[in-house]
């Protein structure tokens, strides 16, 4: 099985002008589902599912009784994503189960590739979906109710023809793997900006959310002196800046203002009221707290000097998820065995492996990103990186199953 | 004749939940020229109207041939406008002239009160439209076929129910006046805050508006790092208050960024673009330039060192008008008269006096606005400040009479 092949024939599911639109419970994404589960079978794996969606390809192993090494990512996208977020650590998944059978190579573990579902927040508006349901992160009673965008209970579309895959038993429960390994573009430029091909990741970054809120006072352009200004937009600025300082001068994080509006925004008008939302990740929750002690400190300074209000609402906070040590290791050393420049580094963007990792030893393998561009459609990576890292993902199950031999 | 309660009439003429609005040929707009007329004839003024919707009450002089001394403003509002933007300056005319008439003084010119139309830009896209055809700044026969915001011809709104007032000649040409002074409220905190209640205007500020592009590259905001980022909306911040600064360092000016939109405006997504207005204004022409070269340089300046593009594109383009010497002095020492405190100031926003003022010798007096706030339902001036200013210009129009006895 090639994984080139497999994610080019992912990507005609759900195509649109701008890339790939792919939400959990759609018929495209149904169809992503259907061929991962055509696929497995090919590969003589036994498929079964779960009321979350998620759906599970199992190779046995040698040894009774004992819980799978596991891999997987997700299939759906964001709307107009690409062709590689999720889909190659699933149809990855399958190319690497492919390679140890063509090899061999028998495992005394389970070997089990996973479809999470729904990681991207797609149609229901619950990132990570799957996989934090199974980790016991939501109760699946939760999630059942939970309506999409456009107004179906998550359970009644489960039940729905672009829902549960027929004839693929459901599991009714969902026992832990031994390990965990997800293999997963990096969408970001860390990894080609450094010239490796494959990266190991040490932990997935804490990240916290914040409604920004400037109130000033509107008034006439042309009338109002500089001097009695109450600029919303001009404090919304100085906040942009200082946060941005903030994070370079603190380091190992990234801090971003993304949106912003401002009322009653005409050419004409002093601006009355600027709205921003912040966003502040680290792999150190510590770093987190430092960063968010000084956006908190600097509206207070702006909004005193220049006469406005600056709320600062937090409105999403998510703990940093470090990868397990024995894991990072055994992976570090498959992957610098294929590349040597391969390094360590920190996941900006959030995972599945990042719910798994709180049951069982996780981690991750990056291949690079072409200009560090994802969640668009020209998101790109080469196909030589592609095939080392379903390489890499190979031998770090192997190695993974010697190095949790206890389980 | 009362200013206070014609401004109370006419508020009820287009009366919404957030102001008032009366775009021009709108049957509100029609229903406010009609009292206008109607109070004009009351007081014993011969009304006339040219083919714009100007009107134009005139008392005759003493003295046969002389061109008339001219008073008015607009009737006509922006959305949501307030009661006195404007229709002061008319509800103030007729007031001025009925004050003059029960004095039993009389002028050597006549005295004439013009509802200058569209002054605003409403429903037709040309600011000051009446006043800038009756100076010349713009033929006719482009407004003849400027179209409305809903699609109809300025000629046949002209032509329709809401446009020219039945039983009032058309006047086929407009000769000059001898003198023209407006009476309007200041839209800007300048004189509350220096607490006089009459001011004399000495300018009417030029305005530069230029439409700023920043384009960066968009990003993961969670996976780009900090040293690697082209972030649009941080470019941005930095032109806004580099503006802000050179308006305050360079003084005598106001400069504005009034909106903003970032692309594409997601919490988890570097921006890419940002796109503003700005808007520059000063009574000096040389202080615009300076101000301008200062955003160009910035703007350079910014892009470079943030590796993102800055296009700045200049839309918009009118010089300072300066007011008459000898109409600001004998209308400084009109209003000195009744209020020691008076002072001269430059308009910030623009009035009809601008394009008479091109054909006649002009000047402005301004009433202070409560809060500085305009073009906003709460836009309010204290009644006795009203009255005052009505004083002023009834005295101004008798003085103006003697001043330029030569016309």
């Amino acid at each position: 099985m090639q994984v080139t092949q497999a994610l080019a024939e992912l990507a005609t599911l759900g195509a649109t002008s701008g890339g790939i639109d792919r939400g959990l419970f759609t018929p495209a994404e149904h169809a992503a589902r259907t061929r991962f589960a055509a696929w497995a079978r090919a590969l003589g794996a036994d498929v079964t599912q779960d009321r979350c969606g998620n759906v599970f390809a199992r190779i046995a192993g040698s040894e009774p009784g004992l819980a799978p090494i596991q891999c997987g990512s997700h299939l759906d996208t964001v709307k107009d994503g690409g062709a590689y977020d999720g889909a190659y650590g699933v149809a990855g998944g399958l190319a690497a189960l492919s390679m140890i059978l063509t090899r061999g190579a028998r495992t005394r573990h389970p070997l089990e590739v996973v479809a999470w579902a729904g990681e991207e927040g797609s149609r229901f508006p619950v990132g990570t979906l799957g996989s934090a349901v199974y980790a016991g992160l939501i109760h699946y009673a939760e999630i059942a109710e939970l309506q999409s965008a456009d107004g179906e209970p998550f359970a009644d579309a489960f039940a729905g023809p672009s829902g549960a895959l027929a004839g693929v038993p459901v599991r009714e429960t969902n026992v832990p793997p031994a390990a965990y390994v997800e293999l997963h573009i990096e969408q970001g430029p860390v990894l080609e900006r450094g010239g490796a091909r494959l990266g190991i990741v040490s932990a997935i970054a804490g990240q916290r959310r914040y409604a920004i809120t400037v109130s000033g006072t509107a008034g006439h352009a042309g009338t109002v002196p500089m001097r009695d200004r109450a600029d919303a937009l001009a404090a919304a600025a100085e906040v942009v800046l200082e946060l941005e300082r903030s994070a370079r001068a603190i380091g190992d994080c990234v801090a971003t203002i993304g949106t912003i509006a401002v009322e009653p925004n005409q050419a004409n008008v002093i601006p009355g009221v600027a709205r921003m939302r912040a966003d502040v990740r680290s792999g150190d929750d510590a770093t987190i707290e430092r960063i968010a002690a000084a956006l908190y400190d600097a509206c207070t300074r702006i909004g005193e000097r220049r006469g406005v209000g600056i709320a600062v609402d937090e409105t999403e906070r998510r703990a940093a998820v470090a990868m397990d040590a024995a894991v990072i290791e055994t992976v570090r050393d498959v992957c610098r065995a294929l590349d040597p420049d391969a390094f360590v580094l920190t996941s900006g963007a959030g995972h599945d492996a990042m719910c798994v990792a709180r049951v069982a030893p996780a981690g991750m393998i990056f291949v690079p990103s072409a200009g560090g561009r994802s969640h668009v459609g020209e998101e790109h990576t080469a196909p030589a990186d592609l095939e080392l890292g379903v390489e890499a993902l190979a031998n770090a199950l192997v190695a993974l199953d010697a190095a949790f031999a206890k389980n």
